[in-house]
């Protein structure tokens, strides 16, 4: 089903994801579920505290098998990222070290073009705790930063990985995404359909001598006329509103209206009280 | 420190996070957290399955407790919307509801430009295991859904929330100009009001036999409800239109309507032809 889909990103081509020293096995876990949302697939790991394999880390990752399976663990944050040509640190605070600093939205798209030159990318996330020391962020080429509430700014794991699988997903797929999900907007009906459903409305509303006094009808048919118009209703949606105007009015002129035309009662409906 | 930040976010003025019968209290809480990093402060929970107060929920917030200590709790989603102008709900799946669709990213700038018009609006998270059901998607005006690996698209709750608190808070301190220029809309009714108009106009078709077969009967009100809430009606129209549904439907009452109850009419109302 994915293989068919044109949404579908190669997991091959996205930047790796770098944990170094995580100290819990979920933390792992719900890291890899985070990268399988997004269909990042490269996850390394740098000294993980509680060893590896980790069945608390498959447990936590619920059903991320692929990413759990392909992990690969390293002794040094400098053997981790030994093949790649770009590197980026995720940092809490701003720090006196002289790189450039971005935020993942205007990251991901730098990963998509480096990535799409052929370059291989990646993310270094520090420890739950502390983060990366200063020897390791030396490391990366670029700092990333989360735009957070000053307040409160600190991220767990997976909450940091899954931001920058977010930005780049969107990044690399932008196009289709957007244009695909935004605002599925049904067919509007044709307005001779919709005019036919004003009068519908209006003259049983006359009938019933709710648009009253005259010099108000006109402004009390525009706003009636304004809402049903903001709905875009399809033309389905206009025949069945259509059946419900008919279903309320309906008992009115099989049995009341047939014998107030009878009696003449139209001339004394519009002075009737109004709710 | 945070009082002279510019970019600093009032957390009077941001979405409400409803979570809809969340089945762990850890899930509320890294929720919680969630809304902490981004600045948002009103969690309203639907029955939660574990109660509330939740200890557990509590330690897995990380010290966000001026999130935890403020919930509030409800037994429908119906009294948890209900002074809300705007209602958003997360979904998984494209659902045949007809409403618009958005992503984060284009629904944050109008709730930035809602919130900045004086509008409550408010986002619907559902259950961990299957989300929400029809009924309570049909209560929101707006689905959100989120780009992502289309073979492993479902998020942990607290991911969820967090994603709509990112985009939130960059849209919100993307800058004033975007807000004040972004679709002024009047203020749509409080959610209550449209939910008595929906009833209003239910009790007078069910009255009139139209919502039938009893099978049909909750697609036919989700249709109806999403035409009416598409239109974004003020607290001054959903009055207008109730007028319109007691001007149409009180000759009847009066009349006709007092002489079938009379004659024990009702049982056969359900057979009869509809349009």
């Amino acid at each position: 089903m994915a293989g068919s889909d044109k949404k579908r990103i190669e997991t091959g081509a996205a930047p790796a994801i770098v944990l170094v020293e995580p100290q819990l096995g979920e933390n792992i876990g719900t890291a890899a579920r985070a990268m399988a949302n997004f269909a990042l697939s490269d996850l390394r790991i740098v000294n993980p505290r509680d060893g590896w394999p980790s069945e608390r880390a498959r447990a936590a990752a619920s059903g991320a098998d692929f990413v759990i399976d392909a992990v690969r663990v390293f002794d040094t944050v400098a053997e981790a990222v030994a093949d790649l040509n770009h590197v980026y640190a995720t940092t809490a605070r701003a720090r006196d070290v002289t790189k450039p600093v971005s935020i993942p939205a205007s990251a991901a798209p730098d990963m998509v073009a480096r990535i799409g030159a052929g370059q291989q990318v990646g993310v270094l996330f520090g420890r739950e705790r502390w983060g990366l020391n200063n020897e390791e962020v030396s490391l990366s080429d670029q700092l990333l930063t989360f735009p957070a509430n000053p307040g409160f700014a600190s991220f767990n794991l997976a909450q940091a990985v899954l931001l920058i699988g977010y930005e780049w997903f969107q990044a690399a797929g932008r196009g289709d995404v957007e244009a695909a999900d935004y605002r599925r907007v049904q067919t509007p009906a044709k307005r001779s359909d919709l005019f036919a459903l004003f009068e519908h409305l209006e003259g049983a509303l006359d009938e019933a001598g709710h648009l009253y006094p005259p010099e108000k009808r006109p402004a009390m048919v525009r706003n009636l006329r304004a809402m049903l118009q903001r709905a875009e209703l399809s033309e389905q949606e206009v025949r069945s509103l259509r059946g419900v105007i008919h279903a309320l009015v309906t008992p009115r002129e099989r049995g009341l209206g047939r014998k107030r035309r009878g009696a003449g009662a139209q001339a004394g409906e519009p002075g009737r009280e109004r709710g």
